[in-house]
């Protein structure tokens, strides 16, 4: 996979690039990042990406043609037309699904506004308006990382030996039920005994149990429209009841 | 406001924290980062910090004890109690609501896990259990910076003249307005007439409804509760009419 940012500040990306899962899936060739500093498509000798809001208003905007410009200029696949994506608040929320989606891609691209955010003429130049959360951020840096790691470590081998993907929250959406780990006992908490039994076919019906549990109590709402297994229908009854 | 980041990898957050906005508040001293590297507070001479799951299971947990030795060793402002955040997908969903709400408090504290996980003890260190969405990422060092992000920028004096926090998406519950900048003519595509036309009645007029439509067109779940002006009221009435 492909995977470009187009950005004012590529040094913001050094840091997750260079680090974790992220570092191997690079290094081990599953994914190659390009940072792409649109201020050289900037206009003039002084480079001027941004300008003042036509009708008036605080703050600067991300002109259209540079970010254009690095549009054009991007180094496509052979074959591959790329997924362009803007970070955006007016776009659909990010979710495991949609990461899930966009895994499946061979070149992703980001754009990244920055400040108060940018022409309106550059959103027509993306495939995807994505949202990360309802909260606003100063620039789409940090969300084009939150999104390019959620995808990256769902490609095939990626996360090797530290754990699969296929048991975390969200990925039968149902929520993660509890871990446990050494000592036993730290202070005055202890690990559940079924998780130190070695029965492998009740720590098996533990987990699903605390992890439908963990739904139900936090995120009821992940819940809605799934199909549940009887046992799980049990399950549900019984936190009901002793609510 | 002094914000700690609990975490493994406290060279992912050297980009956040020298970049743009978030630089100046430091320069400005609105805010006073640290990143505390727990493994230092790490077991034996290997300084380990995870070990594998009871009952068995892929991947690595991080252990409960130094995560609480770090939190011991916090240095607190006098007087003030820290709110402790685990970046947790069992947690509440991130939102500026949120984010206004600790940017009252004096002292965050972050704690980041990584990889599979970590002990469920963990979990009764903190005051908040927080998400930033759903979906699955390889540490918790992205979503509190993203956090961070959106709390800083809503502190006095952050943003200065790079534009008012007042007017973003989401801060008075709706999507924020098109903007546009020069050229007045771009690929075809033009800025709207009132916006060129000096009028600030109907400028305001117009980005109003403007608002008020890409939030109905999409992101209808927001206006659910809100209070309408008539005029909203009669806005939603002539959208719903033109579908």
């Amino acid at each position: 996979m492909k995977i470009d940012f187009i950005t004012l500040f590529p040094e913001m990306f050094d840091g997750f690039l260079s680090t974790s899962i992220i570092k191997r899936a690079v290094e081990n060739k599953h994914v190659d990042f390009s940072c792409i500093d649109f201020r050289k498509y900037g206009i003039g000798r002084h480079r001027i990406v941004d300008d003042t809001p036509y009708g008036g208003g605080a703050g600067m905007l991300l002109k259209p043609e540079p970010i254009y410009q690095a549009i054009e200029n991007l180094d496509p696949l052979p074959g591959v037309t790329p997924r362009i994506i803007i970070v955006d608040p007016i776009g659909k929320v990010f979710n495991q699904k949609l990461a899930q989606e966009l895994a499946e891609e061979d070149h992703l691209v980001f754009i990244c506004g920055h400040y108060e955010g940018f022409d309106e003429r550059v959103r027509h130049l993306a495939t995807d308006h994505i949202s990360i959360g309802d909260y606003v951020l100063t620039g789409g840096e940090l969300p084009s990382m939150v999104m390019s790691d959620a995808i990256v470590r769902l490609l095939p081998e990626v996360l090797g030996n530290e754990g699969s993907a296929q048991f975390d929250s969200f990925s039968d959406d149902l929520l993660e039920h509890p871990h446990y780990t050494r000592p036993a006992e730290f202070n005055g908490m202890e690990v559940p005994d079924v998780l130190r039994s070695g029965n492998h076919a009740l720590i098996e019906e533990w987990r699903d149990k605390e992890s439908l549990r963990r739904t139900y109590c936090h995120r009821p709402d992940l819940l809605e429209g799934l199909e549940l297994s009887s046992q799980q229908k049990k399950w549900l009854k019984e936190f009901k009841e002793n609510q």
